[in-house]
């Protein structure tokens, strides 16, 4: 690492280089995604049938397909700058340790006590909320990260916030649940005795240990029974890619400023929010035919919604109380094996990333974990950042493209998000340490039983 | 919030705006902290002498009370600019909350995978052990920020790094252990059966929890028996404040840029690492009579070494294999009640910090736990950063010197050092949460009796 660096570690933006608009790639898709609809009646669900679910303001952003930029309301701006920008990372360690030639950054997201990128939309829903009037927000959280970022967002405007948490990571991850406790939001294992369809479903099914689906039935039910609440979300939705985009702007602001161009770039995928977040802009410029990139999407092997499920209507939760949504979906039943250790475990996928890789505008990997948890202790080791383990997707596929360019001796550009930390999943790099992690993968046969009932909707 | 800000949220400085060397306070001192003693002659300790457990050019560095600065090398450097320039952040949102005249700032050592500003003597001491051609280094630690930070360290120049971990911490900070365990460390719970001082202490305390000072004692014992090893201390040396110098000259880097002069500035203090570091360049003006600042040093009330212990030569470790210190001290066997939640445990202070004390440069308060954890969780609310328990101590004495500019209506200008994040502290708040948390003070009789252990030192 003798010779001279001209781009810096780090790049951070300067404050007033922060975007004051988000950016909505659905204004630049020929093919737009296809609307959410009405469970019952199966036709798109209205704005006014949405406002009963959401707040009035992210109802329209929901629905706006036309609008290429939205104004970022200054408080949210005020907020961002408590714990952005981000930095973007240039990988030289990485780089050196793997001999590429390939020039390799990263965006971290990880640098808040959300420990993800989760923070920058939830604190968008929550001002939003409050700028309604309304008392407070439900929502459900799988390993924790969306309930603590919502819980800081709820805190900071004054909200009063319930979180409804998959009862095994309540149990098994006691510290993201005290977080939340520090936040003020009250955190409820799913499925719970609170609720009609926690009642039905820990009748129909003793003891269980509930999921991501069933928790969202919950949130939902809670938001629509008591007045003065709604249910927010933390990815899948249009909205939230929509608030995501921070992240591919600044990198974007970022990588122009030292006129860099990326050739590939990769994000993890569970639902979608960073993945949609960071490409955005970049898929911006594809659509308009202003620049050609590489996007990779990275989702488990053992919850490969892109590269094995269907293209379909489905439902975005169990209890079946969610709008439709056409989505790369497993089948809104599929639960990911006990044993896999990362986020990233929703059936779906974001309509709209869905439509862009139907469109052959992004491509998708999947990895099995232990590989995934490989490439996150190998850059733990040289980059000094614990990754979270949905991030160590992202690093896998980059690392594995840097890797085929020290082959071909290509100097590609590779950017991918590293969404956030692993503090608190420390029991997963135990069990990789142990020898006690497997990499599971579902049966066609198993695939093929859960497709089988997706909802026939002409 | 609507006048304009002209300070960012965030001050970060660029690459080339880092520090290129370190500051040694010790050659701006008129009185020269007190030397090191053997423990057998109490003669001072010689280069020679310090060389057998320290490596070489970390006893330079630990007698030099003549060079104000010392030239950082380059592979530090680098190393520094993965997770530096730290953020200098004013806290808006707190100066609002308090409804303060007050302005307040604090310097962020949190934003990596130690958690804490430890790795910044961590990386320089296992640079010096990698150009000396050992195989590696032997430390102690509590909490763990400091064993994380060695074990990161070491990763890095590819040393082994055998961690003793208080047998108490080992258990109860399991996640700690597997971070350690990401960078290829070996952590042993101490007591041990691997060492004489071991197994004299399981002996005699059978059942015994552990202790700083046994685990210190262990890991010297380790570092002299095996050839190629030395032993690594985090905190108290004269030479960990100098690497940790690089906090002060940033803040003051990053202050200077804005033509912001502090009136006060506040640490939180253990055996002195974090405080001697930040407030390093501000004593430096102070002593040659260049500027005036108020300095304060947070500790605890149930370890209040400057506050009640004696100025006194004493032992760094239990089984007296260590150097002798003079230091503010409370006894080598004093202990914090079990109760005590954070870290600050330490029975002495750093020498430096100590003269300095003495000489009444400095201040010292103490502060209890509960009132610590209130200040913890207002400030993680507000500010949306979870802050280790022993950052909080500073940030506790911040708020009540802004709540006094409050009633005085005085436009004072605080700097603190936030030097940690608390994610791996969660029992800790856990325990505030449900009331359990209690606020123990050592008795005057239960000091006078750890005092009169003092060994007699003409």
């Amino acid at each position: 690492m003798a010779e001279e660096k001209k781009i810096p570690y780090k790049i951070y933006l300067e404050e007033n280089e922060m975007p004051k608009q988000w950016y909505n790639v659905r204004a630049d898709m020929k093919n737009k995604p296809a609307p959410l609809l009405n469970p019952g009646t199966h036709q798109p669900m209205t704005a006014e049938e949405l406002g009963g679910v959401f707040c009035e303001e992210l109802v329209q952003q929901e629905l706006d397909n036309d609008n290429a930029y939205i104004d970022i309301p200054e408080e949210i701006r005020d907020f961002y700058k408590m714990y952005r920008p981000s930095p973007l990372v240039r990988a030289y360690c990485l780089e050196e340790k793997l001999q590429t030639p390939a020039k390799i950054y990263y965006k971290f997201e990880g640098n808040n006590t959300s420990g993800s990128h989760k923070l920058n939309s939830a604190i968008a829903q929550a001002y939003y909320a409050k700028k309604q009037g309304l008392k407070g927000v439900t929502t459900e959280t799988g390993a924790g990260q969306w309930g603590t970022a919502l819980s800081m967002a709820c805190s900071y405007f004054d909200l009063d916030c319930k979180v409804y948490m998959v009862k095994v990571s309540y149990e098994q991850k006691p510290f993201r649940r005290e977080v939340m406790r520090v936040y003020g939001a009250s955190v409820t294992p799913s499925p719970s005795m609170e609720t009609e369809i926690g009642k039905k479903i820990n009748a129909e099914h003793p003891g269980t240990t509930g999921s991501l689906g069933c928790a969202i039935s919950e949130a939902v039910e809670v938001a629509v029974k008591n007045p003065g609440y709604r249910y927010v979300l933390g990815s899948v939705l249009n909205q939230v890619l929509l608030h995501q985009s921070v992240i591919g702007l600044e990198t974007k602001a970022a990588l122009d400023k030292y006129n860099i161009k990326p050739d590939i770039i990769i994000g993890c995928a569970g639902g979608g929010s960073n993945l949609g977040g960071l490409i955005s802009p970049f898929m911006g410029e594809k659509l308009r035919g202003e620049a050609d990139y590489r996007i990779i999407a990275v989702e488990p092997a053992s919850c490969p919604s892109f590269t094995r499920g269907r293209y379909a209507y489905d439902f975005a939760d169990t209890g079946m109380v969610c709008p439709l949504a056409k989505m790369y979906t497993l089948g809104s039943d599929f639960i990911p094996s006990a044993n896999h250790a990362g986020g990233l475990r929703y059936h779906g996928m974001s309509p709209v990333l869905s439509q862009l890789y139907d469109d052959g505008l992004m491509e998708a990997v999947s990895v099995e974990q232990t590989r995934v948890f490989e490439a996150a202790e190998q850059f733990a080791r040289v980059e000094g950042i614990l990754p979270a383990p949905e991030s160590s997707h992202a690093i896998r596929a980059a690392i594995d493209e840097a890797l085929k360019c020290k082959e071909t001796g290509e100097e590609k550009t590779i950017v991918f998000g590293l969404t956030g930390t692993g503090y608190f999943d420390m029991v997963a790099y135990e069990k990789y340490h142990d020898g006690k992690m497997d990499d599971y993968i579902p049966s066609d046969e198993e695939l093929a039983k859960y497709a089988a009932k997706l909802p026939k909707i002409d």
